[in-house]
């Protein structure tokens, strides 16, 4: 059996540029799976494209990854294919740092090519659609079989964009974090792990603040009542903020990148 | 070939939490088929989830059948699955009655396991993100052919959660029924079929009430000018009302479990 | 192999209606691949689904290819199973125009057949979701190797329903296009090639008006600053309106059908 495609994007589902992606991948390879990731990745939102990659691939089974969020598309980025050191993953998609933190994820990357003229894509191939003419195309003759070596030029891995992230930093008695990505339930997720903040000397179970707020350090919704926020370690294992059945980036007025200062309750 | 997997929840698709399901059930079982049914299902909203699976899975094939609407998910609620007594399908899901309308509409359940500490489970399995680490691998333990006694705490299909409906009642000369559910067009769905409507003289065809508006018994939208309101049989075999070309709930300002009374036309 | 199945409608994806309809296939046909080409036509735009049906078609593999907007469900409109000339590619859906420009693009109409009592259908049929009871059905049998010939009564291709389109016209030192189509970025797709713009004197790269207001004629978005118009060949080869990371639609209040007036920068 062929290995699966999956497949992120910013296009969403009211047009047909997903549609059209898999179109394409069913006519080079017939056969091939394709798992969708989602394709609601914020338009042109890199960074969460990269976090959401990160986080959703080490559950899906080794393949070819293809990830387009290109904000500059038809410019002068690269298109690249790229194989990881562990689980000889190889991500496709635009060399701006989406695939970055996905790549670091599995060892890095030990292998990459320039897709942009591909053999594998589609021609003529527009200016603005290099899913469906560049990186769809590329993505199913890899997956049916070709040789990523062959399907662009040679680059060296340590040339490929890495993303900048805002960092946690310490301010006195209180730990400063970032939101860096909100959910549809309005969860928001920190760039802090539990370790982190047990240093600060705050502990499962008991009450801290977040911006001012009082609340709890919780193990899951349901252990606070309704309305009412928590921290908790998420799925992922990170950090997050959430209240029971609402929005905690609406309580709190959140947006991405927004400093989320954690305290001790008094 | 395997049985299909069928997959409904209240994920929605603007995160990547049905795409990692996908990933992780791609894991366990490679070649299994999977129907996204929707996941759409308005958050934290069981009813509606437990009515759209009785729905839908007539018109499915017999198979493995996730569903995850969990707003108690961490908290004491079980995880199950249970086999019907007719059709042999398997149902996968939360115990809070998501999955009790459609097990009554296959004959109910014979047989249910409690798999919250299923072998099937994927390790550490995290408090908030069941359907990924225990509804979603059991489902496809199930479908690549684990024996469902296997999968979990054999438990008394007698002690599963059911769902408490609002019921239609007469008042007068009026039938007071209820919206049982809102579709993304503003059809409303009621609990009550054409039988009850015509034990109080109300015929294809002919003028009645909604709440004090008048409009037609038809049998499709077309019977009526657009934007007038009309009750008809749906696609699912129950009443419904709508309005050609524009939405019901709207015309009418109906929520879900609001009541509507259904009239004679003077 | 069997050749897949392609699938687009106003459905939606909020309700089951789509997933229903996928359960429905999967009965008959148990191994058909089934290509999502997008849900999100807007309700009952029977020309934006014509529109986008015609572009998304060259890029799937010759199939079977549903197909449903269908505002006159249960009235007088046929329901139709229609052979093209080039591909023999196979077209499924309302008789109400939304097949006919995909049609056109492979050489035209070569056999009908009127599916609306087909041997294929579900029994009963509804009055109101005829995708899942006649569409979905045939679809799937005629995946399956079912015959078209059998699928229904014959009918004369000629007789098929086909769309108006409004045209662009000149007028003085201007072209006065139309807003075809707006794509979830706010891109709008005019009724006019690049060779009719070449005619009036307007070149790549240079300055022009649209509606007065004074941009570039591009080659991609990356061309202009961000926040700033631009007239570019789209990813279908067709004229279309954007604006750098925002939106074309909302900068020129543009709706649907809209006149949009291509000009020289003076």
């Amino acid at each position: 059996m062929q290995r699966p495609i999956t497949f992120l994007s910013d296009y969403g589902l009211d047009d047909d540029f997903v549609g059209v992606c898999h179109g394409v991948i069913a006519r080079i390879a017939p056969a091939a799976r394709v798992l969708d990731l989602t394709h609601g990745v914020p338009r042109h939102d890199v960074r969460s494209g990269a976090l959401i990659l990160r986080r959703a691939l080490p559950y899906c089974p080794p393949g070819v990854h293809l990830a387009v969020v290109d904000p500059d598309v038809g410019g002068e980025r690269l298109a690249v294919a790229v194989r990881t050191a562990e689980n000889d993953r190889i991500l496709v998609g635009p060399d701006n740092g989406l695939l970055s933190l996905a790549a670091a994820r599995f060892g890095g990357a030990v292998e990459a090519v320039d897709i942009g003229l591909s053999r594998h894509r589609l021609e003529p191939a527009s200016a603005t659609f290099h899913g469906r003419d560049i990186f769809a195309p590329v993505a199913a003759a890899l997956t049916a079989g070709a040789h990523l070596a062959d399907a662009g030029e040679p680059m060296d891995p340590d040339e490929l964009v890495t993303l900048e992230m805002p960092l946690a930093r310490a301010e006195g008695d209180q730990l400063v974090a970032h939101a860096v990505r909100v959910d549809r339930f309005g969860n928001v997720m920190l760039d802090v792990e539990h370790e982190e903040l047990a240093a600060f000397g705050l502990k499962l179970g008991q009450p801290m603040t977040v911006n001012g707020v009082r609340c709890i350090y919780a193990t899951t919704f349901a252990d606070v009542p309704e309305g009412e926020l928590l921290v908790y370690e998420d799925a992922y294992r990170t950090l997050a903020l959430a209240v029971n059945r609402a929005s905690a980036a609406e309580l709190l007025g959140l947006a991405l990148d927004d400093e989320v200062r954690l305290g001790p309750a008094e």
